[in-house]
């Protein structure tokens, strides 16, 4: 299959090209190299060392002989983007390239506007390259279960049956995002919703949960590294608490650490996108595929570091729960729905215990790294003081 | 009260301004004359000639005394934005200022990113202006009825009660629309929900109706004129139906005009945001109003027009279903809600039989305006063929 990987230089899209360059798919990839250069505006970077992208694909040509074909470039530029289709005719495209952090889209007006126009542009100009150039092409785009919010029922698949004042219908369930960051990937969903239905677009849309982990056995087989942020900004929560137990610094859940979420490993992340690309929809569907393995508060997720790290370290780590930055509930109802990707044969491979010692052994030999980086873990971006002009 | 108009110089913004001087008000307006530049591209004009933004403003200073102060500029830019709640203070604003035109929006991939991201920014600058510099200003924010497209269930007013597996919540009512200008309108009403949380912002989203005439009470005491689209890009179905009724032309529903819709007089709309206006949401409220007279079938619509113009006229006027440009259902439920408008007072003003007769008396002394430009009224916008590159 020949498969496109818009955003094949981030933290999932290196590990999910090799993966599919290893079951004899022909892959091609675009990337504007948007998250090394938006990392270094807060001052940060990736704690574990990766290589440029055409080291990585020199790498990996030595290795199997394969070719991954790369552009440089922004989705959100519709020539580029037509260009990228036209030349690599994908039969499926997983789009991964947009604006991934909460706080980045909650820095001020200039940082929001820019996720939502950038993210939102991205998809338009994909939606109507497909159209015009691989009308055929499945889409699998990456939204987030940070779509629905914490409603106090149960949240199925995308769609819900609705009963109301005596009469039904089988509507889109509800969004409530919490960021701009999230909203933008809520209107992704809204625009792809509408694309499908105009003009017949295949689309897998996956509401992912937080991903976390080191390794992927693609990643393993190849010797090769996926970025790994860790500071306040780009750094994701269970990930972050590894890197800071490693280094000695407190594990800080934000809040009473009551937020529950879906989580899953790296590895089974790509699982994942796997299956939707070797099981697409039918023609002219429009499906929605919740992604995770279980899900967790984010104080369990903590006390679990510290338990694990504890058994292998003398200096016990510390958790020290810190002012929520951000505007949510810190206990709420959780019951999301999983079922399309494990009846298309999905089974984590990875357990959560697996995936936080694997990391902290791992990030050990990065906590000079990580050291250096102490001053951008703690959270600065607090969602009610996001800046205006500036 | 102060109150700021963004889009005072359009269809809605120019008798709105009238009317709230007229009530006493210190009325600002803010515009980027988009809609007159526009409409020439699509080789269209307003059927009814109106002055310039300061000949309009003179006029007034003439008959009243009083000074609408203006701005020129364009709410997507985020300095214009600020400066323009700068200098106002407003107590109030009224955001009428984007691009509204379905058909406009699918015109090709250009006309859909800019009618996506020019909305969406406009109403993020605005937000951010009015958190920074006047956090209890009562924004009032123009959206549409088709935001909820056409669910097989009743339509409340923005949120709703759920059960679902046993379980109960208050949520939002799942939007689908059924162009880009729809679909930008619910990306707004999604952001501004947001907003509203984070920043406690109080707001009024107003899902209006399809708006038709062309007189108001405050157009006639001023003695002016608001402009009178009526091609298939800028006009909308009651009014060019009246305007191909003058021109001897065809009356054309769409398909097999099935399609219901709320609709209210253009005099009705500016009583509705008045109201709103005059009573403000209490702090810190997100509240959607449901904005409409009453609902119609367009197929019945154009019979009505029919039947009005051929009281009076000895050629008897033709109603000519044309090719549906459009995706949307022809037949289907609705049954929207709209009690919150009129719990605070609002009675329609104008019978849709005495609008009709209004428009059809106006329209016979533009008549030759409206021959000049029957070129431009069939449909000719075909969503299933939206532009790309080109």
């Amino acid at each position: 299959m020949r498969v496109l990987i818009l955003g094949i230089d981030g933290y999932i899209g290196w590990p999910l090209a090799l993966h599919l360059l290893d079951r004899g798919n022909e892959v091609s990839g675009m990337d504007n190299f948007y998250t090394r250069k938006r990392v270094k505006e807060v001052h940060s970077n990736s704690a574990i060392r990766i290589g440029s992208m055409k080291n990585r694909i020199r790498k990996v040509k030595e290795q199997t002989g394969k070719e991954i074909s790369f552009i440089r470039g922004d989705v959100s530029d519709p020539d580029l983007m037509y260009a990228a289709v036209k030349a690599t005719r994908p039969e499926c495209v997983i789009h991964l390239a947009e604006q991934r952090s909460a706080p980045y889209s909650m820095i001020g007006l200039k940082q929001a506007s820019e996720t939502l126009q950038k993210n939102m542009i991205g998809t338009i100009n994909l939606v109507y390259a497909l159209k015009d150039h691989s009308p055929n092409c499945h889409l699998i785009k990456l939204g987030t279960m940070g779509e629905y919010g914490t409603p106090n029922i149960d949240i199925p698949e995308g769609f819900f049956d609705v009963e109301y004042m005596g009469r039904r219908d089988y509507l889109p369930f509800p969004r409530n995002a919490g960021s701009w960051y999230h909203w933008s990937k809520v209107h992704d969903s809204n625009n792809l919703m509408f694309a499908n239905k105009v003009w017949g677009i295949p689309v897998t849309d996956v509401m992912q949960g937080v991903v976390y982990g080191t390794r992927t056995d693609a990643l393993t087989r190849h010797r090769s590294s996926t970025r790994f942020d860790i500071d306040e900004v780009w750094g994701t929560a269970l990930n972050r608490f590894c890197a800071q137990a490693v280094a000695g610094l407190p594990i800080t859940p934000y809040g009473k650490g009551g937020q529950t979420r879906g989580f899953l490993s790296l590895d089974d992340s790509i699982q994942c996108l796997t299956i939707a690309a070797e099981n697409p929809p039918d023609a002219g569907e429009y499906r929605v595929f919740n992604q995770f393995d279980d899900y967790y508060s984010v104080m369990d997720l903590a006390m679990e570091v510290k338990r694990i790290f504890d058994q292998k370290h003398t200096n016990p780590a510390v958790i020290q729960n810190v002012p929520n930055p951000r505007i949510e509930k810190e206990a709420h109802y959780y019951n999301p729905e999983m079922k399309k990707l494990r009846e298309l044969g999905y089974r984590p491979r990875r357990s959560l215990q697996d995936g936080i010692s694997e990391m902290i052994k791992d990030l050990e030999r990065h906590k000079k790294t990580i050291l250096s980086l102490k001053d951008v873990i703690m959270p600065r971006t607090e969602w009610k003081e996001s800046r205006g002009l500036s």
